[in-house]
């Protein structure tokens, strides 16, 4: 029986979804409207994205700064699509140490225009470029509808942001920083994401263009995964921030800004988690391996201690759960927060000369001998997981993508079952639109250098030009 | 000759550390009144900062965690000795999505509010407790004068937050962490800090008392540098935080706070660096060797390589500067930037069969075989400055403390050379209230259990009750 704190998924997938998150102890709501307190075990999984995504971005010669929270609104004024962008979702601060402010300054949503002030007085030679700056920190946008982890008006994220000599690297760095994310949510997250680039109509404000990574969910919603943005010298231009080039002429920047939020722990939740709860990849799991000793015997405490130090001396990550609950309720409770292997040493079982070891993601158990080389036998099967939760993730989402080469097509697929729906486009803003209005489908990207898989676009039968997925958004 | 950025410590102090700060590129001003821009000079020595502490405080058994930025004003209301302490130096949205807002929203000065409302979900039995919470954030007071990490509008901090089932536990805690931070600034920042209880006065809003670590800066001026407190059931019964006790009867929980900020960054300046910019101890500072080839032949890259593969392999963070400014240059930079040890391998040397190692404290040039065990002599070397430089500023501190039987003798110090000044004291507000008038002296701790050095007040001459340290503070 799964666990009956959780919906099934098949039930409800929305409260199946806010039930892990509850159930695991990852997120709760607040007393402050549309903002959530992460909990400790959502906070760990966000620690370990954090340093694996910072050793990376390190690795490539990014470096970490931390720009103010606020931005006075003649500031945010100089570039306007920004600004329109984000206009309707910013929260304004009028009042400071008891005084209306002359200036209101809004809580940052993105620090492009911050960054921007910074650079225009740090450079001033093409000897001062690149500049690889990223941050780690909280933004807020006034979300209306929110939901934990997917949309809530403040989350954390980094926010790197970038300035260079040509236009020919920081197009580059746009595509490093997708291929970084991409690498990450399959290495780490086992999430397949595609790789493409968004259309005008939903590309960044201000941006030139946005490279996207594009992840299904388990019920074929698709999810932005996290994105990479080129500028040019919009902003750049916006904010005066120029620099001497080898010819000795003044030129603007050309920046990027690149993105992954707390949101990717949403995306984590939906792809893998099941009825009894979350169920995380193992190289993001905060703890690996849980051992559950049954009965209190001298074998079972040593054998337990044991295996506990051989596996934390290689850094799996591992405890023993000797609470005085029964051993059912243990194991329901390292399903439910997803640790990937559980150990069981019982006595019964060592009087058979075994011990049982569990996969949480099949959920599968295996009787095991005691003597048995842990070290190896845990890490080969946290590798079996890993690798058996990408294949499945992917599995799962090349079941739910299809192809349209109607609007008849299109509706059909949305109407039985969402997925990632290929379709040719003609580049027309007013048939993205209209496409919109099939249960909300937007493009999700463009497929660059795809093959074609017709001639006429989807929507108008004029002459197609761009290969797109398209899909219903979280 | 010193750097010439940089204003002679002891001709401007205060203009000597704004210099230090910008020349080294640890943070710069923002056009955001009153918020700085840490830089990633500054931002890797906090990185370093939250890493050793961060590991100190999981060692203990606390866990991280996120609560939101904001605090609805009705939320705030409950608790009436924080509301009145913090009230006149909050920023509050007002506005969030276009829309003028019911429940006014402040940035966090603090967040006690946030955990108690929390908590008070989250706790029900006796087996609930302790929660060890902590969280890493920015933190807003709208201060009016601001300085460079002293003293700024946001700042970032740790704040942790626990509750107990009994005051002697949360007592315990309170000076636990006390004592985690008195170590972190002897061991890693070469700091010498006293620990001490603030008086009534001094104590943070709400507090049943508050523990702090004082450290004397170069000029004398004395800084706090970290506080624990503890609440007792205050913030409990404010906002209902109860628990079942093991008799079975409702209780209200024993609750501690304790943090640590930015601000240690510039402590970090005031106490170590000098007139040719940051002097950092080799354990907190982000790079520890620097080496530095002179002219371009094979010996000195190939030993310039050797010598950094096995410097890294044993981590100890360094790097070669092979940029094409002149040595020179690249002698001054590394010793504005604080980099502890610098190597120098120059072509005529190496025919003498020598290298040239620095020591960025002392700034003694030391000559050695080009044979030497590099890693052995830089660990030692690096061992040696850590230790040269707390005793550095521990004599420093002691040939600055003083002692005062009457308010002439303070008079006199403070007028000639502001230090930390020992003197007895009745326990009364008034009393405090008058040393105040002398340049702003303010007690800075009670030392508890310290010897009597009077049997009367300094100020009034009734019988002595507390042995204090007084000081100037920032």
């Amino acid at each position: 029986m799964a666990n009956n704190k959780i919906t099934s998924r098949d039930v409800d997938f929305a409260k199946w979804y806010t039930d892990v998150v509850r159930a695991a102890s990852l997120a709760d709501y607040s007393s402050v409207k549309g903002c959530i307190v992460i909990e400790p075990n959502g906070y760990a999984i966000w620690e370990k994205m954090q340093s694996i995504l910072d050793k990376e971005f390190k690795k490539l010669g990014h470096v970490n700064v931390q720009m103010p929270l606020l931005i006075p609104e003649s500031m945010l004024n100089k570039e306007k699509e920004l600004v329109n962008g984000f206009a309707p979702e910013v929260a304004w601060v009028t009042i400071g140490g008891q005084k209306e402010l002359d200036d209101k300054l809004c809580i940052r949503p993105t620090s492009e225009t911050l960054f921007c002030d910074y650079y225009k007085d740090h450079v001033s030679s093409y000897k001062d470029l690149p500049k690889l700056y990223n941050q780690w920190c909280n933004v807020l946008r006034w979300e209306k509808e929110t939901r934990p982890f997917l949309r809530s008006r403040e989350f954390l994220w980094q926010e790197g942001h970038t300035i260079h000599s040509s236009k020919e690297e920081a197009m580059n760095e746009t595509n490093q920083m997708m291929e970084v994310y991409y690498k990450f949510f399959h290495d780490y997250l086992a999430i397949p994401s595609i790789k493409g680039k968004k259309t005008e109509k939903e590309k960044f404000s201000g941006a030139e263009y946005t490279l996207t990574n594009e992840a299904l969910m388990y019920n074929g919603v698709a999810l932005q995964a996290a994105t990479s943005h080129y500028f040019g010298q919009k902003f750049a231009e916006a904010y005066d921030v120029k620099f001497t080039n080898k010819n000795n002429e003044l030129e603007y920047v050309y920046q990027t800004s690149w993105g992954c939020t707390t949101r990717m722990i949403g995306g984590l939740i939906m792809v893998h988690s099941d009825d009894y709860g979350l169920v995380l990849p193992p190289k993001i799991a905060p703890k690996q391996v849980v051992i559950v000793p049954i009965g209190d015997s001298e074998e079972v405490k040593t054998l337990s201690n044991s295996f506990k130090e051989q596996l934390l001396e290689k850094d799996i990550i591992t405890y023993i759960d000797d609470s005085d609950k029964s051993p059912g309720f243990k194991f329901a409770e390292a399903e439910v927060n997803g640790i990937p292997v559980r150990i069981e040493i019982g006595e019964r079982d060592l009087a058979k000369g075994t011990i049982t070891i569990a996969r949480r993601d099949t959920r599968e158990k295996i009787e095991v001998s005691k003597d048995v080389d842990i070290v190896t036998y845990v890490s080969e099967l946290l590798d079996t997981i890993q690798k058996d939760m990408y294949e499945r993730a992917e599995k799962r989402r090349d079941e739910l993508t299809f192809e349209a080469h109607t609007l008849d097509d299109m509706k059909k697929i949305l109407e039985t079952q969402p997925g990632f729906i290929h379709a040719m486009w003609c580049g027309d803003k007013e048939c993205e639109e209209k496409i919109k209005e099939i249960k909300g489908c937007k493009s999700r990207c463009i497929l660059e250098g795809a093959k074609s898989i017709d001639d006429k676009c989807v929507c108008c039968g004029k002459e197609a030009k761009y290969h797109v997925i398209w899909g219903i958004q979280y």
